[in-house]
């Protein structure tokens, strides 16, 4: 068991009507607000006027930038670090999904640094010495960025997807507020579950020994997802369903559940070359990796940890045979991300066939999945992307 | 379902051999340090040492004010107050259990305050403005006032022993090395395992709806404290168990599991008269109280949650007939408390008679019991105290 620092000092105003904290927690940083936002859904839904409103009424001075994509690009990180700079920003808004959040933490560190911000993402790994404050409001259950220290950011240039960690990229204040998201799709909830899924599993799969306690909450939030995903898809305005998956969004990635477990990420890297070479949804890619990669990495050492998943997050009878149990919790896992959240199960069913494989998987192996769940190499990830084809 | 703030920024070293920490996270405060402990235990076990040989590395004066009582007094209180101010202290350490650092946290108030701190706790209320920053070094699991925000004083003048939360209160940095816990004895284990299981049941029995995540979260503690403490008891130095009561101690407290709540909780006011009364053990006389107000609140309203803590907690078989299930429940806690911790089961076993029950009730009932789980007046509290002679 490692030993290790917890430390999450965000702030969050969790349910309905805490948007009339807004001016207040801003103010408290400055003056001048960036708002950064996503493809103006937020319009659509009537958050942008009300936010606007708050903004006012604090008597700040607004600038904004929306139009930030899916698989955020760096070209939008760099325009809106420009614009911190141009306009001397105080506070960054990222009001939207994670990737609008991932873009404004690095918006944020770029607008106090005098270089290119894909420094902070490429091989010159630049240290992040300060970075604009930033509060967020969620619209999106699913990555987690509003409470985390990581985002993600896309170069189409050089065909990279890249993470990174940093503290002084974790938002000062979120705003969660349920209701914000009763007008996401069916579809993103059920990508946004899938991407939530995925971050407990990549930490509860492990063989290091840590928390007990931490494997219950892992456990418990997994079966949260499991309940409310689809209550969520089939009445979108179901405040219950919402709430949870909203709260489960922000600690299945925040780092509580890591305790000292420090193994590599298994799904995330294979999934990210994914998207970086195709545009594709991020949790969508999750789902469809995630059932094969436990399928290939099931051996007799590492069975205890499927049999644990099957008997206490799918109540498998803990009686049966220890390697029906596992094979059963994937074929219950695959049964949750195809038929009831209705994810396409194959990469052939999105349009991705098996010309890059080979290319993605080198890039994957190199994300350090040696030191994952089940160490894993170029052979191995091409291995896996064959099985969801 | 209630809107809540969510907002711990606490910096926990967990693990072992993080003491090393310590002298640079002091030396962010300032450079004048008062050291507050018990009686002594922590010269004992080594701990004493080695404190202060970091805060001696690290260049920082050391003050220090030992016998800090179980069951802290405002006298302490008052002393340590006057020391932070008569030396100009910057930043208090406290290095004990969930009483020393209470004691410190209205030290800390004391400290940025001209009248007595005994006011922050009576009927006057007092605001408390500011205060002295606080790092804990915890060494034994119980309490959680390492991680949130409260803490309770007794005034044997008057016999009062009053709580108060305030987020000024949050330890700034809290060290859990659940090593330094070796060297508490089966009884105090069981005591402060008695304690968080207390903490967790003051939320969890409530009929306001709230998240599911909680919930699992909640049962995953509980279950983690039965599988624990006994295993520290018998083997006291196995890191593993001590580790997992450790951080439990810390998340069922610190305000994470409540959500939205707002119920009033019972046991704790009940308890705390006895302990003003009679100076018991704070876990010992929760341990007396819970499955006897368990079984007083029982009723057809509230029967679903007692099936949900028999099933999830203690897995009793929920076909069993609901009023089965719950009796069944309350009867393994008690199990649990008085067989498999091995602690007094009657009031009347540690010394506590009839005498005072009345006077006690009354005071009890004054504490908001109103607006408990189930609404408790003191007539009611009488009947539970009765139940435990």
């Amino acid at each position: 068991m490692n030993s290790f620092i917890y430390h999450i000092p965000t702030k969050v105003y969790f349910g309905e009507n805490q948007l009339s904290h807004l001016g207040e927690e801003l103010a408290g940083f400055g003056k001048r607000v960036l708002m950064t936002y996503g493809g103006g859904s937020i319009k659509r839904i009537g958050l942008y006027d009300r936010v606007v409103s708050e903004i006012r009424r604090a008597g700040l001075e607004l600038f904004e930038l929306g139009g930030i994509e899916p698989n955020p690009r760096i070209t939008s990180v760099r325009r809106g670090a420009e614009m911190c700079k141009e306009h001397g920003i105080d506070v960054l808004l990222a009001v939207g999904g994670g990737s609008t959040i991932d873009a404004t933490k690095f918006m944020a560190a770029g607008a106090c640094a005098d270089f290119d911000p894909w420094d902070f993402l490429s091989e010159k790994h630049a240290r992040i010495d300060r970075a604009l404050p930033i509060v967020s409001i969620l619209t999106l259950s699913a990555t987690g960025s509003e409470m985390d220290t990581g985002g993600v950011i896309s170069n189409p240039e050089t065909q990279d997807k890249i993470g990174r960690l940093d503290p002084k990229l974790l938002p000062r204040v979120s705003f969660l507020d349920p209701t914000v998201t009763y007008s996401v799709s069916p579809y993103q909830t059920a990508c946004g579950s899938a991407d939530m899924m995925s971050h407990i599993l990549e930490v509860y799969f492990c063989m290091e020994k840590d928390l007990y306690m931490l494997d219950c909450f892992m456990e418990g939030m997994m079966r949260t997802i499991i309940k409310y995903a689809p209550i969520a898809m089939k009445e979108p305005d179901n405040y219950e369903a919402r709430a949870n998956l909203m709260w489960t969004s922000s600690w299945a990635i925040n780092g509580f559940i890591n305790g000292g477990k420090r193994k590599a990420w298994s799904c995330h890297p294979m999934e990210h070359e994914l998207s970086a070479y195709y545009d594709i949804t991020h949790g969508l890619g999750l789902a469809i990796l995630t059932p094969r990669w436990m399928r290939y990495c099931l051996d007799e050492t590492r069975l205890p940890k499927y049999v644990q998943f099957g008997t206490n997050v799918f109540g498998i009878d803990p009686k049966l045979p220890p390697m029906e149990i596992a094979e059963r919790a994937i074929d219950m896992l695959a049964d949750f991300f195809f038929n009831t959240l209705g994810l396409s199960s194959t990469l052939t069913d999105i349009g991705i066939d098996d010309q890059k494989l080979r290319l993605m998987a080198e890039k994957a192996a190199g994300g350090g999945l040696q030191h994952a769940f089940k160490p894993l190499d170029a052979d191995d990830v091409e291995n896996i992307y064959k099985m969801c084809l």
